[in-house]
């Protein structure tokens, strides 16, 4: 009987490995180093040792294994072609066919890292309990992920869910790292926060902000807003503004039941929640405006859980 | 054998009804007239009251008959139930349970106006070949329908694809229909049209435009822009710049293969079409770059379509 599954998540340095059973338990996890060189060529085969190393240590055999989901750091196309994994070194290839030759036939189901993290949330953390959701990871970039009756919404391009890159501001004069300017990402990220309170620094007097200077971080923005600071109140308003028109953008578009706010800056907790919210509430059409939206609650873990989930659910 | 299909769709002044087979072929429209008096109670009667006639006339057993599908307009949940159509005068109920019980039990299988006209479009018209658009309605108001996989994407509330009142504008002082300001309708239907060219004419003095006065409409407006009149190129262009980044939003966040363009406003054709990609491709996400923009061609029977497609597809 089929009664394991491994969930994997795919990053620049490490790769997460899970191993579950097909009731949701995680049996184990663990870490392995994603050794990029040679346009990534090892990626696969470390992680077929890892897993084989796995089922021998436990004494499993591969008849019990139901299969593999694997999230990784690119678009991946429905029928599990990986287009460009830029930080891995890929092109573009079939990785569900090429991992399963490469590990005794094995199913495996592929899926981009910021979708399948949302899919993870909505099946084990913040989104439980909810059929449709969108989850929002804000890290050093802000990532999206859309889950539509409990699976991922992949797109026609892999591009689903790709709200870091929602233009959001006519006139931005400053680059977006895809190239065009005024991106959800340049303002609600850990960057685009520490680039708006930049600007509120060199247009403002404002002695605590000033105390950071040039090495500000999101996080000191956040903790002197908590405190009462006006200018740091300001810029988390800022960016709360443009995170909760995203959201309406994206309610309007496909009317989720809950948002999950994950990632890095989302540790600002509740008072970044409570800002979101009042933007949303005030922007979106009023059908959509009753939509949860909480925090996420698998931290580095989401990607793990949600690709098992690609298998087991 | 059940061969036979009708479509429904459900107006606030008239009701089209198709009859079709199964394999897509349309036998028979017409239309009968929405009677909206004491909440509507007659409307459902009054479609039985046509259908009946109709199989009788054709000497078709009820046995042939594979369901009905109906557009409303008004948000309709993934269940059948109508949350409210103000139009007709209903308030909620199960919308799919009520007309089956009325007409032998048959199966009812019910839709938004704008979404069905969406799958209408997908099916037969404009989309025709993609699994996967959004289609936009330009009307007095502005319609959205999203199709993923060849199915209605509903939303949580019922709200998917209400992309008319995407949050498009800070600062806007009247207040659209739905109570918010700022919203795509704002600026895209046939009255934003008129309200872009009203503000523009204030501002400016341009003779052909002036000609026109308070009775301009878009397709004057449309029809100037055309000739190279300045001003109505400039309106237009403010039109296309809204509609264009509505488009890039909806990108961001379902990754379409195709947009398609109906309702009355889109008879501006090719030249409207080209406005609105411009922006679209400036400001979307660049893996998002390839969808298709093409015009609706079922015109008003695209929700005839769509609603015989929630049948038989």
């Amino acid at each position: 009987m089929k009664e394991y599954c491994f969930g994997i998540d795919v990053g620049g340095t490490t790769i997460k490995i899970g191993f579950f059973k097909n009731n949701g338990e995680v049996l184990d996890k663990w870490e392995i180093t994603t050794r990029t060189e040679n346009f990534g060529e090892n990626i696969l085969a470390d992680i077929c040792e890892a897993l084989e190393s796995k089922l021998v240590k436990e004494g499993i055999s591969l008849d019990e294994i139901e299969g593999i989901g694997i999230g990784l750091p690119g678009p991946v196309l429905a029928d599990g072609t990986v287009l460009q994994c830029v930080n891995l070194g890929w092109g573009t290839f079939n990785v569900e066919q090429k991992l399963s030759e490469m590990f005794h036939g094995i199913k495996v189901k592929a899926g981009n890292d910021a979708n399948v993290a949302a899919l993870g949330e909505a099946w084990k953390g913040g989104g439980k309990g909810y059929d449709d959701i969108v989850m929002i990871t804000l890290g050093t970039g802000v990532g999206g992920g859309v889950i539509i009756n409990g699976k991922i919404l992949t797109g026609y391009n892999g591009g689903a869910g790709e709200i870091g890159h929602m233009h959001m501001q006519d006139g931005e004069e400053e680059q977006c790292n895809c190239g065009r300017h005024g991106c959800l990402e340049q303002y609600a990220s850990a960057t685009g926060v520490v680039r708006l309170a930049k600007r509120y620094m060199a247009a403002h007097s404002d002695e605590k902000l000033n105390e950071f200077g040039e090495n500000i971080t999101a996080k000191d923005v956040f903790d002197l807003a908590k405190e009462g600071n006006e200018g740091a109140i300001t810029i988390t308003k800022q960016m709360g503004n443009y995170l909760g028109k995203a959201m309406s953008h994206i309610a309007a578009t496909v009317n989720p039941q809950a948002f999950i706010i994950g990632g890095g800056v989302s540790k600002a907790g509740s008072y970044l929640i409570d800002v979101v919210k009042d933007t949303y509430r005030e922007t979106c059409f009023s059908a959509c405006g009753d939509a949860a939206v909480h925090l996420a609650e698998l931290g580095n873990d989401a990607g793990m859980f949600g690709s098992a989930a690609l298998i087991i659910k």
